[in-house]
């Protein structure tokens, strides 16, 4: 059996800056390029719907893990959504069930995600310029944590990720 | 945009019957060849697992949402595993992330689901010959039990449900 | 040590019959009285309120465990309130942090409360006339399931459960 | 009705430095002397065990929010133990039930609490001279997060969060 492989795009949502979006936007159309499954929290703002959006331009597979139980804020360009009703508590499961986690901007939400998926020992690729966090998350999990300056950079740190973890 | 149909296949997982388990086969593979979305518990054993194996036979796409953190007991056949972490309390994220549920079998977890899926207003339709449980549902949500003998009058029972859902 | 022993009385909201309403105060009181602590849904209507009034006219303790994120439709008595923001998710917490549950009436969260609880291998207590539920019960879960007719009945009921757990 | 304070105290399990334990021990001593309610993550390890010890020497009412379904790792000076079957999902429970959160030290853990707390508008004091932590989060919440020094300060602290929110 060959599972496949889950790719998590978390960032801000209503924050999200331009670039966060246009970077949201290209990740989620590479990862799709890939053949890997775009997973992300869902929702029809900011990173979460930039990288979904980007995943069907390129006709990949897009899962979004919502908080909500309807789907009346759910991005059009996710697949399959999950509702969890779980608000903020779904943020543990976003990152459990993906291989790899990238952190594309930085916001209240995003850094729990992130300081859950170390935690649970999972990769966390830092798409982002914010120095607090790249100085904060290099300390606590130095082996845990990448940081990457654009999104094919983040895509060559993924291959990587996913060819130590066999 | 049109969201793809995601019907949830729940049922005992040690205890399941052999008349459960070749019903969950069935469904399975029924619910592919509709171009369905199979969603269940996503474990190694019962009707999940039987479910999943069905599905794959017929190429079709299968969700697991997990009790655990680990994908040790996921059942071979699901494509993508959802780890919620969240032991029994992920029977509600089955529920809610289903268009329609379907109770292949009769245990203490199918309950829960069951009683779940009607508490949220999502049709269940009881694919079990257990009288008791038929007595119970029929009296506490007459408008959204439905009882089926077999495999086929199931997936007539779905695509009617999916109809006046629109 | 000598933790604290919890009582769970679980049932209908907004939908109690009176009947259900008169039990559960009466029970909330009676839990007080013995020095156990009554844990319920916490929300501000059917048997979780009745419960919690009762037994903080015994001067009880009471913890409510609210499926919401804010304290609007916290039940008065409760005198700490969980917020799980999980929705009926929740219900697997009530159970699983209960030393013995009691269904004061039949509803569809309360069936999920007492298929989770017994799927816990924790005993429960139905206080209900409601055939239907007995007989499902008591075929699936028969050691662990207790019918009893009054409130006075129920109480020697847990003294026995308790007991018998030491 | 005035329903009670409930001050959680978050913190590092097996990783809490000896000040940690320090803080947290005296922290707990002091909620209890001021009446309130400390909620923990209420296992027996570092922050959470000492600051439910401290209170407990002071006669205070601990409640501990498990991430287990079993008591096997309660601390002994929990008086309530919540299981919820979470995992860190329970996290979002810790701060979503206190009126104030402090942080005693920090570790993986506790800065998913301390975003979750500040995404849910709740004020965290940090008590840690963890110069990452305080950057990030005073540029990401400077009207949310407080810098503590020493216990006494915290309980200073709490005094006006709590007069404010009145």
């Amino acid at each position: 059996m060959s599972r496949n492989i889950v790719i998590g795009v978390m960032g801000p949502g209503d924050s999200a800056t331009e670039i966060d979006i246009k970077n949201a936007h290209e990740l989620g159309k590479l990862i799709a390029q890939e053949g890997w499954i775009l997973l992300t929290g869902g929702r029809n703002v900011g990173v979460m719907d930039a990288a979904n959006k980007g995943a069907k331009e390129a006709e990949g597979l897009t899962i979004g893990i919502l908080p909500s139980n309807h789907t009346r804020n759910v991005s059009d360009a996710v697949d399959i959504a999950i509702l969890t009703d779980l608000g903020n508590a779904r943020n543990n499961i976003n990152v459990l069930s993906s291989n790899v986690i990238i952190a594309c901007g930085i916001g209240l939400g995003t850094l729990s995600e992130i300081a859950l998926a170390l935690k649970n020992k999972k990769p966390v690729i830092l798409l982002s310029e914010h120095q607090e966090s790249q100085q904060l998350f290099k300390k606590l999990a130095p082996d845990l944590i990448f940081i990457a300056t654009n999104t094919h950079t983040t895509i060559k740190q993924i291959h990587n990720l996913l060819k130590n973890a066999k």
